[in-house]
């Protein structure tokens, strides 16, 4: 793919230290001008905080091509001040992910975690009331931030048909008319009408523990909410504590606070689903995100610029 | 519900021996004309076969209504010949089941089923290869029998999009266009094309071990089954050889031939996901089967004739 356009180097660092030295003046990796970046890379030189921004910045690098929706590994504001660009990979990830909360949704609103388990123990279905089971058709999903993934849910959710309300800080375009917007000085009243809440905000500093206390319990009693997003955008205690106290019906998570750790105590809930963070686990939707991300690289190499520019450089 | 149409008997009888006496005249369900009939009868008197059915002729029982899409557990060709009407709740199911199928199928496409499981056993997610896991969008779903459960499916599955392909006796007459139909000459043809089989056939002699070795080793491979109608549809052993040998990529069951029990083989494979037949297990649906068949037999005591008469007797 850059035959011609760029010498492709490697990044084998097995540590932060090693990749620092290495982007020095004669280490392996001098005169590099753009990356292609992917989460897993952190397990070795850890997340691009402030530290690795200036190291790249220092050594020429203008683009940072991130294999990924969420970018939240990425200090993408000081990338701005030291002139590096950060793209991503929005729209591939859109269909797997919404998927995976269309999963998590049905799984909550049926037991069907929980059924499962008791199946494969022997109890078959002994231990489950059907009056704690609902369908989806006919119920309300809101939808906390109606970006690609959020309008993918809602359009796989409206086939039940549910009704489909949303937040977000603007009114979103593209949206049909069906999706009902809500904005922040109705926001209480969208949470009070809805049956499911589906997460579905990038994680930065405003977003951080958004869906807290004061959120979860303007939600009716009984209430479902998935997370397919970032684990901190939800305040865990406060998450746990209606779990506890059964003001929520269930959750279904795919996203932990502190991965790929998972609070223990969540274990403990029956009406709980929890998945190892698999919202982009495809084989289609991983050579989709690949396709795209180095593709922004490559229209860099050869235009000047890419696509896909994160929203706070835009 | 029946207040001053008719007297309510509970049947209440612990064992086939008190039931059977107690419809003799004398007996507490003497001048019983209509029963309202639930799976859950079986655990004490069993299932309505020959000996059960003649019992209630003799006794004058015209109606047996039926709580449930599936009446396998009621010998429906004695109930016409000794000229008792049996009717089910088609319809009333469709919602619950099909969305059932469609949790099972996007499960087994996903790998969430052992997903969970390794999350639980703090493996995280590296036992998973998302090289194993697909989208549903694009793929092919075949559906085996496009009554009422199969066409609800077809919605939900064609909102991904997926290709929808069925087989049934006949044309499914208010099928929508996009799904295509492939009669017998063309069922191999359909089998080879298919990513997923979803079965919604009931059971019947002529269904029993219907998707036998042959049809199952006509799917291509890594072929995923799903099967929320009846467990003995499906030959169970020649499905599990297909699994043992990798010729199916994965199964979603939410029934089995022997149920409550579960062939303990289905835990060992990794990749199968197994629910304790909660096809119909919602509040919602619930209510709708029993307003269904209460409808059903109340229409016979005060109109002569009420409605979802099962086929065979039609």
């Amino acid at each position: 793919m850059f035959a011609g356009v760029a010498d492709v180097i490697r990044m084998d660092s097995p540590d932060r230290v090693d990749f620092l030295k290495n982007l020095q003046a004669g280490g392996k990796y001098e005169g590099v001008v753009g990356i292609y970046r992917h989460n897993i890379s952190a397990d070795h030189i850890g997340i691009f905080d402030q530290e690795i921004v200036d190291a790249l910045a220092e050594s020429g690098v203008k683009w940072i091509a991130h294999n990924g929706a969420g970018y939240d590994q990425i200090d993408v504001l000081r990338c701005k001040e030291e002139g590096i660009t950060v793209s991503n990979t929005p729209g591939a990830v859109d269909d797997a992910t919404a998927t995976t909360a269309l999963y998590l949704m049905i799984s909550a609103l049926r037991q069907f975690s929980k059924a499962e388990r008791d199946a494969r123990s022997g109890l078959w279905k002994s231990q489950l009331r059907s009056g704690n089971a609902h369908d989806a058709t006919g119920r309300t999903l809101a939808i906390l931030g109606l970006g690609g993934i959020g309008l993918r849910l809602a359009e796989l959710a409206h086939a039940f048909p549910m009704r489909i309300v949303y937040h977000s800080r603007h009114k979103a375009e593209h949206a049909p008319e069906w999706c009902e917007y809500f904005p922040a000085d109705r926001l209480d009243e969208m949470l009070a009408i809805a049956d499911v809440l589906s997460v579905h905000v990038p994680l930065r500093k405003e977003t951080e523990g958004l869906v807290g206390e004061e959120m979860v319990r303007k939600l009716k009693k009984g209430a479902i909410i998935v997370n397919t997003a970032r684990g901190k955008v939800i305040d865990e205690a406060a998450m746990i504590r209606a779990l506890e106290d059964g003001h929520l019906g269930a959750v279904g998570l795919d996203v932990y606070p502190d991965e790929p750790s998972v609070n223990p105590r969540l274990f403990d809930f029956p009406n709980a689903t929890l998945l190892p963070h698999m919202g982009t686990e495809t084989c289609d939707s991983q050579k989709k995100m690949e396709i795209r991300a180095l593709s922004n690289l490559l229209d860099y190499l050869t235009k000047g610029k890419g696509s896909d520019i994160v929203p706070e450089m835009q």
